[in-house]
């Protein structure tokens, strides 16, 4: 029996962007869609942790697209556990054509919260070994993230947190991150070179009227920083940005 | 044959709201992705129009629900096109649990534009009579759009329009605007009761940088008119929400 996840989709309508490929939104929402689905299918699914008041919180986040897929194309994302260890957990990602060409690789940190005490789990105790039967110890093949001294001190852009912008807890959803990092770029650019590499640390939630500040640096001519602060200094997400060179 | 598409969906984790039920997101998505698939199935979908340089366009929808479904549950979303007349056709939808609760109905008008020239096709000359014999003609159980003066010129709230709003055709996607208008009310006030019934009148398409002001009027207690308006005074959208009374 594999413990690879496998899953296929296609890039329907209202599912893309104005590029007319895949939405970064969709691709992001998918991604912890398939997560869940892997994860029930083993037994650690959203409804198995809520039952006992622990809930999936999304810690870090790689995602290298070499190219996105088009509206009206097939893609599978296959999914695995790479490792487990004290608080947190790896999971990867692959997403390729059906015939095997690879559109690019996802990596993500998780760790399991109480959901009253706010503190997390130690995923190498579990009962009965918990879900370690399930990795795949697979090397992986995208870079980590990689630590920038941000030195900006203006803001881009401020960007308010409402009512659609919650997930179920009432903290602002990990995807609409992605989106605001998207927005600090006008469709012109996006339209000339696509987001290739988009990294996410996530340090603190962000609740309702709590507006977020982007701070953006430019490493290079095609990458960036950006740190997002609410109540004036604090950070609640680094992310770290990055344009294929070469034009669309 | 009937001419009744039925598609079957879950609410899943990451569809949902702070509610725990469907997301008024992921539910005006799922009726536009059905709506495509529908067309699909009798050679009237995206792929077909785009290759004569047409593309669909909401003009109106109204949506009611009497109960969104819950996080975990099973509902089915029935669509047929009820009405073809000059430059409209109208389509309905009911959303319905697998054994026949009704959720909501859905009615919308659609008109098929040329790309080139903006100008609507009219509908009834389509070639071979076009998709005419697909009519499903039911009686609407869905009361159409209420035209309500509006009196306020305060603006409630203000709105970009950045990257991640825009749809394939860089305007600002049709389900984007049922989020500006839930995002007037905070959410204690979704927590306390939910959304019976939302029109929208698409008047005209909002681009990237466009602002939106919106303009909101309180008809009675729970029922609320909201305009949109881009440079001033253009009205780009009219909007009504209608809470239900009863407390969720």
């Amino acid at each position: 029996m594999s413990y690879v996840g496998s899953f296929q989709f296609t890039v329907e309508p209202f599912q893309d962007d104005a590029s007319g490929r895949l939405s970064w939104f969709f691709l992001g929402n998918h991604i912890l869609r398939v997560a869940n689905w892997h994860a029930v299918s083993h037994g650690f699914g959203y409804e198995h942790t809520q039952s006992q008041s622990h809930t999936w919180v999304l810690s870090r986040l790689v995602v290298e697209m070499d190219e996105m897929p088009r509206t009206g194309e097939t893609y599978v994302i296959k999914t695995w556990v790479s490792r487990v260890y004290r608080q947190f957990t790896d999971r990867m990602f692959s997403i390729e054509s059906p015939d095997g060409k690879v559109y690019g690789s996802v990596s993500s940190i998780w760790a399991l919260i109480d959901v009253n005490t706010r503190q997390p789990a130690d995923l190498e105790k579990l009962p009965n070994g918990g879900f370690a039967y399930a990795i795949v110890d697979t090397p992986s093949t995208i870079a980590p993230l990689r630590r920038v001294r941000m030195t900006s001190e203006e803001v881009a852009l401020t960007v308010p947190t409402l009512f659609s912008d919650l997930d179920i807890n009432g903290h602002l959803n990990s995807i609409r991150y992605i989106q605001h990092a998207l927005n600090v770029f006008p469709p012109e650019r996006h339209a000339k070179q696509a987001v290739r590499r988009m990294e996410i640390a996530y340090c603190l939630e962000t609740l309702y009227g709590e507006d977020l500040a982007l701070y953006v640096q430019e490493n290079d001519a095609n990458d960036y920083s950006i740190d997002m602060k609410k109540n004036g200094d604090t950070v609640v997400a680094k992310v770290r940005v990055t344009f294929n060179p070469q034009a669309l």
